[in-house]
């Protein structure tokens, strides 16, 4: 029940589909996302797939007067599509590029030229600080054999971490974009579980909307049925998630999504449907701000969850460094032969013996100079992509490192075993402490 | 003065140097590290430059009794170089990886292979929360034409940032690395303003090592007198900053550095000197937790030389987007005249007039081939740089488009002027906000 001193915030979110010259009717749909957004008001728009600066620039034109601040996240070689706009003076912004996110040679998926990432943004709302994220994780092509899967469960370690690190001076936080995750997959329950943030869908008595919340429907003329199988009827990968604090308490009031269509136009906003959650903000009394502490049970129960998700986690990341590790050995091995092709010809060009032993049995001169060309490209993209595979083994390595750390502090935590406060001043050593979790 | 509650705390940090088969006397060297640190009993040991697993792997051995806990941080192509040895139990680990960070054409410099990064650890010390920071910069090789000077700006603008997002929750932040910049540089200035940590060199009475603090000096074997120029004598490039809270009064009770030797041995530990602070820790009394409040005056002081510094480094960043954007112009035009010949080329093999008007003074066929396959070679290499400068481009308007906000806010601040309370429930238009400073 919202009392008088309660607030009420509309959050928007939507993935523009925003590529030009590819999505279709790309200019008319900014339009009408432009049209909506300035006529229904909401307080903070969150938005994924705005690639293209034009489209920036016409929405922050079209909305300056209903939102005046905004925020585009630049990032990748073509951006990172993020942007949000909102009512409330944006004080800050922070980005974090995700240390993985597809292959640049998976051209046709094209999820690498986007620099897939987490921008957050700073703002006050009512007195409170609001801490207000948007962020896009990499596709999911095929959900039988996901060869994404390890980025993308990386990418959403990544994003807790980010949101729990950077939200301790929050007293709202807002989380919204396209996961590309069921609501059951690891990912979505790891950051749940571990931030704590309410899913919009779940938590609210009023839904109005696409059945089971989906986000991506069959009914929407811009996807292919083929792209949803076996879910014929939709999927739900879109989110807006939300936590309090002590200062305030959050509630979702309502959610809608749009359902495939557009009022009188013949196509809808994009191929994803818009959320739109009303949400409301009850200032706690100062006087009680501790709030209901967590029981002893509940506490070791999410504890408990927590180690499962990250063990399960690592098993999914371990699966990715073995995959990385095969790729760069194939470059250094199609590299390596192109090197030893490249030393031959050098070898039969430079050495007399060599070529005249080659005159005995002539070999075609436009042949060989194609030949040496040939290895010498081979040679070229194998050290690229040896760089590649080896930055991508890198960073599959230290999300395991991290979770190997987090996994062992759960656990410990989980034991009741608490680290023996140090009161040893200098010289002292810490034998007591244990040392079976340490990090070797 | 210590009281009978406060700590001490004994923090080294280090760049090893350790780049097996470049590096001189590699392995020697780490075992004189090992040995000093397992001698020396220093709480918090702060490593750049560990490259190699098998370097970290004899750490981690060596230190296994005296620091149980320790964390290495892996990212671009060789790794972060970064490690944290420590006596308290590390909880939980975060990287993060700046955005720009040199060139991998300049293989001679090589920075670029090391993904250099911030870590962050979080431990317990004395039932205070400590968040623990070590970071490498990209090194300056020429001071007068220092073509790296924008993406070190950015480095120390992402490093600021991240080090002010994760470090709110914590009691007590030490800062640990290899900056590459002068006290007086802009982005030390900046980082020290922004963060409001306290180097140890200038806070500390008890001094002792190298002349002016100096980490990079004329007297050690590995320097050559050259790179220092025109700063014979040394340069301090090496930090240890540190900062308390409210629960807790941090001070530097003394400082010192080696000084180009070590004891019985014909060469010292790196090319750079090590530091080692001597940090006290005095809890503070929770009934008077709110300490001195800074004065209106300082404060607009420190506020006025904030936005001076970050007008500076925007003008350093759009240094670096214009060459980014010239490079990247440059990559386009060599990849248009690669393509441009080889379609020329195919036109020449394909088209019956054009290869009956070559026949008239006949191509000759190797070298037909051969600038084919180099035309070939050109648009990739081409490509991968354009790839390449548009990432860069990318990162370094982010960075700008985080100053330019950042700057607002605090144009915003000094002016006094402040956000009105947005009481307005859902529906009211804040009409009443400064747009003047929204982001178009």
């Amino acid at each position: 029940m919202a009392t008088s001193k309660s607030m009420h915030l509309r959050v928007f979110s939507l993935n523009c589909w925003g590529i030009r010259y590819v999505s279709k009717h790309c200019v008319e749909r900014f339009k009408m996302i432009g049209d909506l957004l300035s006529r229904e008001d909401y307080d903070i728009v969150l938005l994924q797939e705005v690639w293209s600066e034009k489209d920036v620039l016409y929405l922050k034109k079209t909305l300056s007067y209903t939102h005046p601040y905004s925020h585009h996240f630049k990032s990748g070689v073509i951006g990172s599509g993020l942007a949000v706009f909102s009512k409330y003076r944006i004080h800050d912004a922070f980005l974090y590029r995700f240390s993985v996110n597809g292959y640049p040679y998976k051209v046709q998926h094209g999820d690498w030229f986007g620099g897939k990432a987490v921008g957050m943004v700073q703002m006050k709302i009512g007195g409170l600080m609001a801490h207000i994220y948007v962020t896009h994780l990499h596709a999911e092509y095929c959900r039988e054999k996901d060869a994404y899967l390890p980025h993308r469960v990386v990418q959403a370690w990544e994003l807790q971490h980010f949101i729990r690190h950077t939200s301790r001076g929050a007293d709202l936080v807002i989380l919204g974009g396209d996961f590309n995750m069921h609501p059951q997959d690891l990912g979505c329950r790891l950051l749940r579980t571990s931030t704590g943030l309410r899913d919009c869908y779940t938590e609210t008595d009023k839904f109005d909307g696409c059945e089971n919340g989906h986000t991506l429907i069959a009914n929407n003329p811009f996807i292919n049925e083929k792209e949803l199988r076996p879910f014929e009827k939709g999927i739900r990968i879109d989110y807006i998630l939300f936590k309090g604090s002590k200062r305030v308490e959050m509630k979702c009031e309502s959610l809608s999504t749009t359902q495939g269509s557009y009022p009188g136009r013949a196509f809808p906003l994009s191929d994803h449907e818009a959320l739109s959650a009303h949400l409301l903000l009850v200032p706690s009394d100062p006087a009680s701000q501790q709030g209901e502490p967590e029981s002893g049970k509940e506490n070791t129960g999410k504890l408990a969850e927590l180690v499962d998700l990250v063990t399960e986690a690592r098993t999914e990341v371990k699966v990715g460094v073995h995959c990385a590790q095969q790729k760069r050995y194939s470059a250094a091995r199609t590299g390596g032969m192109g090197l030893a092709l490249l030393l031959l010809e050098l070898a039969i060009a430079a050495v007399p013996w060599l070529a005249t032993a080659a005159a005995q049995h002539p070999f075609p001169r436009a042949s060989f100079y194609l030949l040496g060309a040939l290895c010498f490209c081979l040679l070229l993209c194998a050290v690229v992509l040896w760089l590649f595979h080896s930055t991508e083994l890198k960073a599959l390595q230290s999300a395991d490192d991290h979770m190997r750390l987090a996994a062992a502090s759960l656990q410990e935590e989980l034991r009741g075993a608490k680290t023996p406060p140090p009161q040893h001043a200098h010289g002292e050593n810490p034998t007591n402490q244990d040392a079976c979790s340490k990090e070797d």
